[in-house]
C-alpha cells in the first residue's frame, strides 16, 4: 500500500498461536517492510518460528521487550493486552491488538481499513481490531449501508472452532475421534461437545442471557460504523467448522434497495467477493472462505414477508477476522504515514 | 392414548429408509395396537426388519399392497406417496404421509397433534406431516402463540444431514473419513461438502432465490396454526450433525410477554421440554435431543433492540420431526374413533 519501504521493527505478541501463525504467513505473503520481527510468548520454551525461509528463536514476553518496536501485534490474553499495549505506546510504537480489551475504549480507534481507515488518524499508540465474528458482519453491512442507510439487523452466527483457538480446533479433533472408535467426546474448551454437534454459546453468558460474543456485534459495529442508533439482535452458534465464521443475516435498510443494487454495491466493495448464483447451485460456504482474505457474500434475496434483504456472508476467523484484518491496519497506518 | 386395543393392520412405505427405520422403532416403544405389520419398499430384494423380536421380509411396494389396512405411513419419496395415499384412502385407510406431497392440499388436514388434532376431524383418508424443520419450530411458537400472539418471526435453522435421510447421514461419514486420510472430500447428495463445513441450502433453490425447504417453514406454519398472516422470514442451513435440527428464533408477540412468562408457557406445553439456565451453561444442544421425542427449548431471552424475544430449538428431526409425529397422529386418529 504504501511506498515507504522502510524495515520497521515487528513484535508479535502470542506467536505461536491459532492467529499468530497466521500473522507470520500474512507478514510474509504481503511483504510487509520488516527490518526486525520479535516473536514473543508465554514463555521461552526453546520453540521457534518460521519466517521468509528462516528460523527465529520465540522470546518470553516481556515488559522490556518493546524498546524500538514500529508495531506489536498482540494475538494473545486480553489481559496481556491491558498490561503491555500502553508500554507499546509510551515506548513510541503502535500496538495493534486483536483482543477484546480496549476495542470500546473511546480513545481507541477500532478499524476494519476498508470501512473506517480515518478513525486511525485519531491513534493514540494503540489500535484495536474487532472480532473475527464482527469484521465479517460488518463488511457485509457497510456496502449496503452506504447505499440504503441501516435500521435493524438480525443476525445467526455459525462460528468455528478455531475462534477459541488451537485448543479449540484441537479439541474438535480430537472428539471427532472419540466418536469414530464409538467413544464419548470429552470437552472442555467448549462448553458441550462440539464434535457432530451445534452450540449456541460462544465464549460465556452475561446476567442478561446474551453471550459476551454476541454483544459484541451490536457494540463494535455501532462503533466501527458510527451509528449509534443501529439495531441489531443476534445468537452466536459454534459449528463444528474449523476454519470460516458463516452468518445468517436479515438486514432491513432506511431506503428501499433491490437485491441486483446490493449485488452490485457488494461487486464494487474492495475486499468483498460475490458467490451468488443459486440456479447454478453456487453459493459461498466456510471451505470456500479458509485460506482466503476476502468476505464473501452470496444468497442475497428479499425477504419474503418484508423489504429487507437475507444475505449470507462466510470469511476465514483467522484471516480477515483477524491477522490480514492487524496487518491492513499497519499497512494503512504506514500509507498514513502515522508510523 | 386410546382405550381402544383393537389390532390394526399397519403398513410402512419406506421401512428401509431412515425414517422408516425410526417408525418400526417408534412403533414398538409407544406399544401401538398392531394385528399385522407390512413393511414396504422399492423393492423385494430379500431385505427383512426386525420389529417386536421378529423379523419380517420387506415385501415390494405394489397398489395392490393396500387392502384392508388401517393406516400406512409414507416414509418414502413424494411421488410414491401422490400416486398410493389416493389408493389407501379408497381402499379406507389412512395414508399418514412424510412427503411434502400433500401437506398444502386444502382437502388435506397438516397435522401437528400437541397443536391441532381437532383437523384430523376433517380428514378424507390422508394426513399429511409436515416437514422436519417445521415441527420443531411450530412447536416452539405455538405456546407463545397462545399466551401473546405472533407478529413477526425470524429464523435461521441448523439442520442435520439424516434430514436427506439415509444418504446424507453415509455422506458426512464418508467425507470425515476422507478427511481424516488427508483426501479431499467428494459430494453427491449435498451440494458442497458438508464435512467440516456448514451448507446455506437445504433441498433445491426457486425462482426467487429462497430453498424449497425455506418456503415450507412460511406455508406450512402458516396452516398448522391457522395464522395467514403470520410473517416468517427465514434461512435454512445444513451442518454436519447426523440427528437433532436446531432453530434460532427471533419471535415479535402481538401483545408484550416477558421471558419468565414466555418459561412457564414452555413449561406447561405437552411435548415440550426447558434446558434454559444460562448461569450454569445449561442450553439444548442437537446432542440432547438425539433420541428423544421432546422438542427443547432454551436461550429464551428479550431482544436488546426490540420487545421480540430470542429463542432456541432443537429436536430430533427422525423422531418428533418425523416418526413420532406420524405415530401420534394414528393414535389421536384412533382416540377420536376415526380409525
Amino acid at each position: 500500500m504504501s511506498n515507504d519501504k522502510r524495515g520497521r521493527k515487528v513484535a508479535i505478541v502470542g506467536a505461536t498461536g491459532a492467529v499468530g501463525e497466521v500473522l507470520l504467513s500474512v507478514l510474509e505473503e504481503r511483504n510487509f517492510p520488516i527490518k526486525d520481527l520479535l516473536p514473543l510468548a508465554s514463555k521461552n520454551d526453546g520453540r521457534s518460528v518460521r519466517f521468509k525461509g528462516k528460523s527465529l528463536p520465540v522470546m518470553e514476553t516481556t515488559e522490556t521487550a518493546f524498546q524500538d518496536i514500529d508495531f506489536a501485534f498482540f494475538a494473545a490474553t486480553g489481559s496481556l493486552s491491558k498490561k503491555l499495549a500502553p508500554i507499546v505506546a509510551e515506548c513510541g510504537g503502535i500496538a495493534i491488538d486483536k483482543s477484546s480489551t480496549w476495542r470500546l475504549d473511546a480513545s481507541v480507534p477500532l478499524v476494519v481499513p476498508e470501512i473506517n481507515p480515518d478513525a486511525l488518524d485519531k491513534h493514540k499508540g494503540i489500535v484495536a481490531c474487532p472480532n473475527c465474528t464482527t469484521i465479517g458482519f460488518v463488511m457485509a453491512l457497510e456496502p449496503i449501508r452506504r447505499k440504503a442507510g441501516l435500521q435493524n439487523v438480525v443476525v445467526t452466527t455459525m462460528q468455528a472452532v478455531s475462534g477459541a483457538g488451537k485448543p479449540g480446533i484441537e479439541e474438535l479433533e480430537s472428539q471427532l475421534e472419540s466418536i469414530s472408535r464409538g467413544e464419548e467426546p470429552l470437552n472442555s474448551t467448549f462448553a458441550a461437545p462440539i464434535a457432530a454437534n451445534v452450540i449456541p454459546l460462544c465464549e460465556g453468558f452475561r446476567p442478561d442471557g446474551f453471550s459476551t460474543e454476541e454483544v459484541k456485534l451490536l457494540f463494535e459495529t455501532r462503533k466501527i460504523l458510527d451509528s449509534h442508533a443501529l439495531n441489531v439482535s443476534m445468537t452466536c452458534v459454534r459449528v463444528p467448522v474449523p476454519i470460516g465464521h458463516s452468518a445468517s443475516i436479515l438486514i432491513e435498510t432506511e431506503s428501499p434497495l433491490s437485491p441486483e443494487e446490493a449485488r452490485k454495491a457488494y461487486e464494487a466493495f474492495p475486499g468483498v467477493r460475490l458467490l451468488d448464483d443459486p440456479e447454478n447451485n453456487v453459493f459461498p460456504t466456510p471451505r470456500d472462505a479458509a485460506g482466503t482474505d476476502d468476505v464473501i457474500i452470496g444468497r442475497i434475496r428479499r425477504d419474503l414477508a418484508s423489504p429487507a434483504l437475507w444475505v449470507w456472508q462466510v470469511s476465514d476467523n483467522l484471516r480477515k477476522g483477524a491477522a490480514t484484518n492487524a496487518v491492513q491496519i499497519a499497512e494503512e497506518m504506514m500509507a498514513r504515514g502515522l508510523k
